[in-house]
């Protein structure tokens, strides 16, 4: 294979979320036992904005932006300075440290666009980047992509430690092996665990030693739940030149199709990740930045009510799955849980398969997280109902085809 | 340098159109001749939307797209397929070719996306990239970005021949030499010069026959001014897998906040583009996608209004630059115009500087586009008397800081 199609066969996205309605599914009849499990049809491989709905001024946001007209639709590649200056000083008070208006915060079209342009920004080819498994399937192809060298780093999820279960003495042998950059995210995707101060003290402390750039995508950091406690690694003694941090309204506050993410932290790599957005993108659609101003500024109540309405999913699917005997970690925080399945007659992407044709179910292979093909990720941000009986006829599909 | 300082050193927005607020031009004062210009300050760095406004439903269509909810919030990574299938018919319609839903469309934030896209799915490093001197900035930059090699094509754009100019033996020799890709803008970016029927054959039979892939930026297509005729290069004989065309409706339309762009063409290419999309951005904004539903559909009269508009600006500023002696390609389509100005006492990047400073006009060097030290380009779909006036006053400075 030339070089371009070996780079490409590594991006496959045959089994990425959302993509599902692209696979060819014509040969898994064959496989199949049983009848189709009626029911409403659920899609776990995200969350359901119609289930859980923006905050209410979002469109108000977008239109007054579209009124505004030119200022609005041509801001700076790094997006609108006035809602850099607000992002910033709200940023700061939910992560406690500073954040520069000017220097330390850029707007791109979602928060994949801000890891994308932040591997960029730190990966040369060859480098070493260590990875968590399992963590959100781009961390690793984007290292791929940029001809790094992905260095893997097991988190013991399941273990029931006090955190997440990070493996730190691999990780300080990566680092002393020369890992150039730290990726992770928090909480973690796909398994809800949320690292504890004693693990982010010790990853900030370690990053600092060895000189290591750590990229924190805590998309789901504002989602915790209930006697939760979570810590910041930038505001935990790492350097703010060593430290992106990013985070985007996409997910707990169902803002997904306006696609915005932030970045802020470290102004060289900010920088850098600019100048290739002017080559990516541009910018974050100018009109779309403007429904940034009612982050962090939902009305009172919203965000409560919405992390208890999850936390009530969770805590009944976590009951139908430990009653079906699959190890599942507690999420701590966001809204995915990361099952482990049985031994099953057929193959788990083959699996997944069926799930979607027979039981109009749709979950994320473990294959795309790590090497956890017994895995499936389930986003529960869904129709109470509808999800509590997807999940029975997850169980009901796993009885059939038990080995 | 370490590598990765290097590449984003060529990546360098410091003179990118829209940036010029990031400028300190505090050490400017020292070079300046005279009082300060008034007048209605300009920015000739992108189109007024203000001045011409999007088509009267793009909004609409944004507000049902965001009352539709989680399916528009979540498409495919290449876009939603019901949007795409009417894509695929307006654009073989428009080009004359055919275009497959399924396969040979994808949906981009901004053209920008897409030509990041297409340049990555087709340069691998060490790859010769054939590229016209001037073309669009960000061409150069994407091959430096891809570690290819550019192979720098002249065009002859005051030369007053049947088309754009460009050095037909100049191509044929980079074809003969290995170039594996050439990219082009036509209507170019940023003469408005239109390539010949003539023209693009020949460009067609060269890549047919050294194999070479062609990227065509067609974005200024629609905008097309009274007796010229326009090729598209896709219909012109070259085989559909060596073609990728990539417009949108950010320009002649306006609708330049909802970023949004279309590659169309070779599937492979395309299936590529989709592959690296999931990790640069995932998608174009959901909601965004929904106002492409009204492009290609403006109401009667709509575009040919805004052609004759920018047709009767384009003719008053020809006039001033002519009086004034600046040799200028007369633009065939598009709203862009690139005079060359004599020799002057302060280097180019300082005189727009002081253009800015002095005489409240914003224009892109020429240095953006290639050697071009003394052209500078103007986007000029403006308020037509302020463009006027701001046009005068690039003269008269021009004037005093003449050598």
């Amino acid at each position: 294979m030339s070089s371009l199609a070996t780079k490409f066969a590594a991006l496959s996205t045959d089994n990425a979320p959302g993509q599902e309605v692209r696979r060819s599914d014509a040969d898994i009849r064959a496989l199949m036992i049983g009848e189709a499990l009626p029911g409403r049809a659920v899609d776990f491989s995200h969350g359901d904005v119609d289930a859980f709905p923006p905050p209410p001024d979002a469109m108000e946001r977008f239109a007054e932006a579209v009124r505004i007209g030119g200022r609005q639709a041509y801001t700076e590649y790094r997006g609108s300075a006035d809602i850099r200056a607000e992002l910033a000083r709200r940023l700061e008070a939910f992560t406690g440290a500073p954040v520069s208006t000017d220097a330390g915060v850029i707007v791109t079209p979602g928060t994949q666009g801000a890891l994308f342009l932040a591997m960029a920004a730190t990966v040369a080819v060859g480098d070493k980047v260590a990875i968590v498994q399992p963590d959100y399937f781009a961390n690793r192809k984007l290292v791929q992509f940029f001809g790094g060298e992905v260095v893997p780093i097991a988190m013991d999820y399941l273990g029931g430690g006090d955190g997440a279960g990070l493996d730190l003495s691999a990780l300080e042998a990566a680092f002393v092996a020369g890992a150039k950059v730290f990726v992770f995210s928090n909480p973690n995707n796909p398994t809800g665990a949320v690292y504890s101060q004693r693990e982010i003290g010790r990853i900030a402390d370690l990053a600092k030693r060895y000189g290591v750039t750590v990229i924190a995508d805590q998309l789901y950091s504002r989602l915790c739940y209930d006697g939760e406690s979570y810590t910041h690694i930038r505001a935990s003694g790492l350097p703010d030149e060593q430290c992106v941090t990013i985070m985007g309204p996409s997910k707990t506050e169902s803002l997904s199709g306006y696609r915005l993410g932030v970045a802020f932290g470290a102004p060289a790599i900010i920088d850098r990740m600019e100048k290739l957005q002017a080559i990516v993108s541009l910018r974050a659609a100018g009109y779309n930045q403007a429904v940034l101003r009612s982050w962090f500024k939902e009305p009172a109540g919203w965000m409560a009510r919405r992390v208890g309405e999850h936390q009530g999913i969770r805590d009944e699917l976590l009951a139908i799955f430990a009653a079906a005997g699959f190890p599942t970690r507690r999420p701590q925080a966001g809204s995915y849980l990361f099952p482990t399945l049985p031994a099953l007659r057929v193959a788990p992407l083959d699996f997944t398969r069926l799930l979607r044709q027979q039981a109009n179910v749709i979950v994320t292979p473990g294959t795309e997280f790590g090497p956890h093909p017994r895995s499936i990720r389930l986003n529960f941000s869904q129709d109470r109902s509808a999800a509590l009986d997807a999940a029975r006829r997850i169980v009901e599909m796993v009885e059939r085809y038990r080995r």
